[in-house]
């Protein structure tokens, strides 16, 4: 559910109306702030428009992950791990979860933190998690042709639907064999290149080292 | 900017009318989802309503940390630390540094992801980093009544704003004098127990602790 609109790449709308009373809204900048908002000039209501999240997980059963293949646009075709938009009054692992149900009729258990995302150029903030597939019932939901539990060999990175999640999969696979904990943030962009840092020991108090890598 | 919008606390507002088209609109099931939204039977947008994000650090000065004291309602007079809504375009880590220059007039560097807390009552993510200040020049934004560098000893625990605050602030102070990373994730609620995981070592596969504890 809601993936279309969770992964469509699309910008913000403009807003032309109060949602609340229907009147033309004004583009100025309210009393206080610096940017300009769309505000209503009959009930005063400042429109806000604020990034969203994506939560999604790696479900994980012994030493596999498990993949859907989309069946919407866009990127139909192509792979991905379970992720979309989150829900107002969810936590954000229970979004990852829900949309492992839904996209791939599994049930996982959350477990870690894998990273958080910013996708500037869309306005959308990624937060993966790691996650245990309870069992081996799965399949496909609405919005999957295909869901496939894959080891790490078999990835198909040339037909990966977006590139945060190469992205996120090519450091995933990284880190497996290593023996220390990785939480990753950074931004991640669709052309250039993108920048990711690893919390893996945040009381060493310094930086963390930035690993620069083409993106698709 | 845009605090009193990021702490007030407030539910989504209804959406009686189309921001494309001014139509009132209908509350429905799209075709493919399970929940009601609003949806504008003349231009068929579907208006969906998401969880903000709220990023924020700990920025932190020779074992000391610099907290603000809120000019704004809610919570007018108590302490945070420099935290607000995420704007469109920019990353987690640019909005987190961005707050705390507006909120207390100083410069940071964010190093190393802190935690994120879902806050489902109120549909906001809390994205919190630990992060340098830069020198010792600092003061009140327009949002501040005072900003104050403090020791751990020295949290005001009786006059902090939010129980996101008091559970990041909680945890932060648990884990100094620890020698192993940690990054958190979990659910915060207002008058409830709160669950907050971490993902220290997330390579060794299990289930992390759930540590219960009561939050105001």
């Amino acid at each position: 559910m809601d993936d279309v609109h969770a992964n469509s790449g699309c910008r913000m709308p403009s807003i032309n109306f109060c949602s609340q009373c229907g009147s033309e809204v004004e583009q100025k900048i309210p009393l206080g702030e610096t940017l300009l908002r769309a505000v209503c000039p009959a009930c005063q209501m400042i429109h806000y428009q604020n990034p969203k999240i994506v939560a999604g997980c790696i479900p994980e059963w012994e030493g596999q992950i498990l993949l859907c293949r989309r069946a919407i646009e866009p990127r139909l075709g192509l792979w991905t791990f379970p992720a979309g938009f989150m829900e107002l009054g969810e936590s954000t692992e229970e979004a990852a979860a829900r949309e492992t149900l839904e996209e791939a009729n599994a049930t996982v258990t959350i477990h870690s933190l894998y990273g958080i995302f910013s996708l500037p150029h869309v306005s959308q903030v990624y937060v993966v998690y790691r996650a245990a597939l309870q069992d081996l019932e799965f399949g496909p939901g609405e919005e999957s042709l295909e869901v496939r539990l894959m080891s790490i060999e078999s990835i198909p990175w040339e037909h990966l639907a977006f590139p945060v999640i190469r992205e996120t999969l090519r450091r995933y696979v990284e880190d497996v064999g290593t023996t220390h904990a990785q939480v990753h943030f950074g931004t991640v962009s669709p052309s250039r290149r993108s920048v990711v840092n690893s919390s893996a020991s945040w009381l060493s108090n310094g930086p963390s080292p930035s690993i620069n890598h083409p993106a698709e």
